[in-house]
């Protein structure tokens, strides 16, 4: 159903060139300093087999912070950790059709739960679950998954990413605190999130969320090592997610566009999958107006239709 | 990666009948009397292949309305009648989590566009646009694109229930004035709502839905003729919407729990499929608090799960 | 506590002269031909005390259509026709802070019924109950009622105006059967929209609006005929609204800034009074922001801080 | 338009022995245990004249922590320390027809500050104005203002709720972190929590509260000592808040009602006032659905019927 990966090496260059030129009608997020200096035009793509080949082009050198892709993996762990019957007393499965940091529905909708694991209250109601005697201890925990995921030991939390989103974020503060009012949250706010804010700020590249990426496609078993890492309902949990919120209220749009489970961040990443067969991993720091990549969802409108990617 | 149909056949009695005892759960849909009369306790289902054989259990010889089931092919007749771009001016491609017939996100969001074509305010402004020079004509060319997707030219709209939903429906009609207004809807509303409440009460069997379901599965071609009656593209567009959207707003905890693109109908219908094996028509009259099929839906879960059905 | 009429006349042509000036900022409504065509730039404003005389300036000859003033005038007789407990089933008595045309609270707020009558949603809810056996026997018994108050047996719908209103007001139908879905509304809807359109159609000067004023700042009973027309309870109920919601969104920032009760309308007029004192009529085309005439609303500052006229 | 002191005391018990009873249908505040303990079936109150004579009844000894009460004080000093300019940049003027703790409408409606000084978003905005170097001086000059407008020195703040409140008003946090980051709140979040926590923690008996509400009553200059402790225009503003807003969302209907500018708390305290004549304070812990004394909104319903009270 699709190309071989050396095909496809062959016509990546050109179309992340023309994609490319589309960043110029983005803007790079600038709440904090340390993203809005991201370079605006930048795009790389990693595309990564099942026995670890890669396919790239542009600038797969570039190192982002995880942001919101690492909501996928964080909501992964507190399964493991949890199971699925308390992980879903705390967050709910709908899609909500609202902004990715709303609290409209907390308030209008009983019970006051997260919709979704994957907009902000609810992913920091994730990171609440998370097991550890404390927040260092959790933030390790979430690190090591996240290592052992990408298969690179090195991948670390950017320290000054980090001290800014804790410095900055009060609109998740207030998520957090409308959350310990209704219940969901136990135990200190400002605990949780700082282990929220760590797994944000997890520094990778195209190539480690390729191979983040390749595991979920693969069901949870790396292919590399064939070392089952996340039994395959969480992945069918974790990919459902991705096609119904993952692209924040673009989610729908992408799904028509693209048809793939994805995962963006506002750093500008996306990390997506052909299921079976590849891993994607993607940046480019231009947003569009709903927080996702404007060259890189671009991109991967232009090779699911090519390739036939779409899962629908 | 799912079994042949005779073993479907085998299981699928008991699994009706052990589902079947959740309707106790359910209350049959009460705003029309016509409605009120289903039988609480009905559960039918009917599985058909490519090749047009069936596999069926309990209730199939139940006639019922397709209600909301049908906003997915007058979709597909709009985007056949008008085209891709002339549609999503009218109607948006995300999924709400608000009720089916809200109409919240109408006067909060901009453009005041229904998000969907699938909830109430959508289907409406999908309605509009069929072609057709009144409403009679536009009715017939509904019914007769749904009589070819059958397969089965005996199909008609029941008239009582009809009639019920044409005189009841002041939601709906709140709902199209509001689209007036926002200047969604051209032309005259109580026509456009004939033509909505007509395509909501044509009445089917289990073996019907099954039949229109096959031709989504098969990308639009019919399998059993070779005849391609919708284009791929459209019904891509289609099955999209089915998983983000199509259970109301269960509709992530369906595609979590079930994993295939479904539409569900007041009625207690289910229209769903296998993506390229089966089609799936179901009906089940007694809904849960989301307004689906209870029974219907523990079925669908029993046989995803045992059958590995989902896409995910 | 304020001047008499004599000297107010003295310095009320300079005051009308001196707002009339921030016309420029406001707009001229413009949904329906019939109001776009009203002078933006004139301001009119009749004052008149007990005894029926009055102090006026500026455009006093300018004709002009109600609109939501008339609100006023039937909720006092829908109060006469059926008495407050069975007035206040159908609408509540709190001030909103939504627009005047909103939905949201109808969806959002149990049990559904507008917030007050002053709303579009409670305006339409009071037309519901107003006597008369058909929709023209209602809007002649508004209308006598509507002469009575003000003294002026020749007031009357204009026409023209009411087609156009009947014809274009969608947004209103939408708030109809939303109400009607809900069980606040019984009969025909568009039989009811005809009787609220007519009394929102009704054509006056200030001089009118000054006498009616005049009435409720008298507690209902004329003070030039001895007459009571409304028990002083209704009044009382009447001019409490005025003051928590007659100035749509602003009626917080009037209340501070004016502190008389009031009522305006989308035609530019506004019916206001000095409670024991004096009626006030006042008409200037082009709105601010909230709807409420720019000009209007800057004079009734200037007189109500110069002449102490605040009741807080 | 009312009667004197002393016809008042006449009648005085028998109207709160008879409104007492109401007091079962409410119920206790209790999401802090200090509430709680208040005894669900007192009703007191004190009514003061210009001279400072007293009429009173019910359980007058009673003490109270003032809770929202104190927002219409701190919104003077705010009003006193910055300006009206100043304040009106961080607090709206109208009524918000939501709950009192609602984030609606920060989060739906530009500009993102709250919309009124009594609703809690609003009273921590006017808390964050309050002059002083540090959360304590600024609190020692809420408690002189507060101690000076009651004519007591001895008035203080209940530690044991103010701990309680600090600790378990997440819901509050939550507002202000939202309030922080619309930039309505600068400085630290919780040195002004502590501020607010403070002043509603202020523990008062009726007489305390009904000597500051004659303060009110009498524009700003104390009537015992002839000294001005605010101006008039402040006042102003302050009385046409109580009307407008000051009883949640029951402010329409007490409007309606009673008539007269009031303010509740949680605690069950009602300041209100008869304007030029007396300054009332009410307590009586059991409270309706909408968060007032239900013995003691029926009281003043009484009293002001009797005694032809109403502003309207």
């Amino acid at each position: 159903m699709t190309l071989p990966l050396e095909k496809i090496q062959i016509l990546l260059p050109d179309a992340v060139e023309s994609s490319r030129k589309l960043a110029v009608q983005g803007e790079v997020a600038s709440y904090i300093p340390e993203l809005s200096r991201a370079p605006q035009h930048a795009l790389g793509v990693c595309i990564m087999d099942r026995t670890g080949k890669q396919a790239s082009a542009g600038d797969t050198e570039l190192k982002f912070t995880l942001q919101s892709i690492s909501k996928v993996f964080t909501l992964l762990l507190a399964l493991l950790d949890r199971g699925e019957e308390a992980v879903f007393t705390k967050v709910g499965k709908e899609p909500t059709g609202d902004d990715f940091n709303s609290m409209l529905k907390l308030e209008l909708v009983e019970p006051g739960i997260p919709f979704n694991p994957l907009i902000n209250a609810g992913a920091i109601a994730i990171s609440s679950l998370i097991e550890g005697k404390n927040p260092k201890e959790k933030s390790q925990r979430i690190l090591d998954f996240f290592r052992k995921s990408a298969g690179n030991s090195s991948i670390d939390v950017e320290e000054s990413v980090f001290r800014s989103e804790a410095d900055s974020a009060h609109r998740n503060r207030s998520l957090a605190y409308f959350l310990k009012d209704n219940g969901v949250l136990t135990g200190d706010v400002e605990e949780i999130l700082e282990v929220y804010f760590r797994h944000c700020s997890i520094e990778v590249t195209c190539s480690d969320v390729a191979r983040m990426a390749l595991l979920l496609a693969c069901n949870g078993t790396d292919p590399l090592t064939g070392e089952t890492l996340i039994p395959r309902r969480y992945v069918q949990i974790a990919k459902t997610f991705m096609v119904t919120c993952g692209m924040y209220n673009a989610s729908g749009e992408f799904a028509i566009g693209v048809g793939l489970p994805a995962k963006s961040g506002v750093s500008g990443g996306i990390l997506t999958m052909v299921p079976g067969t590849y891993g994607i991993g993607l940046v480019g720091p231009a947003l569009n107006d709903k927080g996702n990549s404007v060259a890189g969802v671009h991109l991967l409108e232009q090779l699911s239709s090519k390739l036939d990617w779409s899962m629908f």
